[in-house]
């Protein structure tokens, strides 16, 4: 029915595969890479080869990194005895915006939902379990305030409880249904700060 | 003062660069890409590459195409004698939709516009008067139905004029000041049948 070069067909396919692109959307970003120099196509698909082929998880704490351990489980600076565990890669990159926390990270790769069919051995509570070893004082818990993130959180301070850590959950101040990626900086350091033990 | 790796930096960056995505969305976009398997990814690179590369203009109507002529221009069944002027090449896939027209095309590449110092002579106005030798009767300018559409067409029939062939416009039905991207198939049939000389 269409009447694009298969070529062409093909690449707004593969534009339309990605999250909230649609078929109108995904034509006009085809057309405007076929006005584009041709270098700068290349970088582009060079640029998602790398992505793919260079990333992956930091053994430590399961963020995306090229090196691992990863920067920040890498750097001698940071605090070692505080762990901020999180849902996704994503949270800790809106975590460091808020530039107030100097501790470390565990990202779980996913949260508890028994409605979804989701326990704890599907997400990566085992390895955080397996960090509890010495150093470590306190747990900070910031998943996300919703209804699989607290259970989330329950689960986690239940599990470290007997392992004599402490464990705290990041305070009211985000709205309560919401997603970490959309707070703001000021609700983000507010929460924080008024952390309770669970 | 992010904490992405380098190259999730490169490939966020990348996609921020294409139109209407910002900063977020291709953030969301390179972690959709980076839980992608391998080859799907690759894929996707290969099209980029597939399509800058194998996608040119055809050397009678200016459209994309893979081959020369493109598939309208060298179809033996399209009316060669009826020639639809059409700024770019996504108007050409507009107009196919429509599925009234059997001609075949003529892509401007742009527009007449003063404001901006585009002339008659950063078009293809002068690869359109070279057609015009021979079997051609009739020249339906289909550019938008703007200030610098009109304009276009305006010219179109001005120059063609001597040249005794019969130039026509789409028809009002299409909202004036629109675009004929987001035209619907009804409200584009109406204005092809309801073309008037100039």
């Amino acid at each position: 029915m269409d009447f694009y070069p298969v070529a062409i067909e093909k690449l707004i396919e593969e534009f339309a595969k990605l999250p909230s692109i649609g078929k109108k959307t995904a034509q006009r970003l085809c057309l405007h890479v076929l006005n584009l120099p041709k270098e700068e196509v290349e970088e582009f698909a060079n640029a998602l080869i790398q992505a793919r082929g260079t990333i992956k998880y930091c053994s430590i704490c399961g963020n995306y990194t090229d090196k691992d351990p990863c920067a920040i489980c890498g750097n001698p600076n940071r605090d070692k005895t505080q762990v901020c565990v999180v849902e996704q890669p994503k949270d800790i990159m809106t975590m460091e915006r808020v530039r107030e926390f100097n501790g470390v990270y565990h990202v779980l790769h996913g949260n508890i939902s028994p409605m979804q069919g989701r326990g704890p051995q599907d997400i990566r509570i085992r390895e955080l379990v397996a960090r509890m070893s010495g150093d470590i004082r306190e747990v900070i818990v910031a998943t996300n305030p919703n209804i699989e993130g607290e259970a989330t959180a329950m689960y986690i301070a239940k599990i470290l409880k007997p392992l004599d850590v402490m464990v705290t959950r990041i305070a009211a101040g985000i709205p309560v249904g919401g997603d970490l990626e959309y707070a703001d900086e000021v609700t983000l350091s507010k929460a924080l700060e008024g952390r309770k033990q669970i």
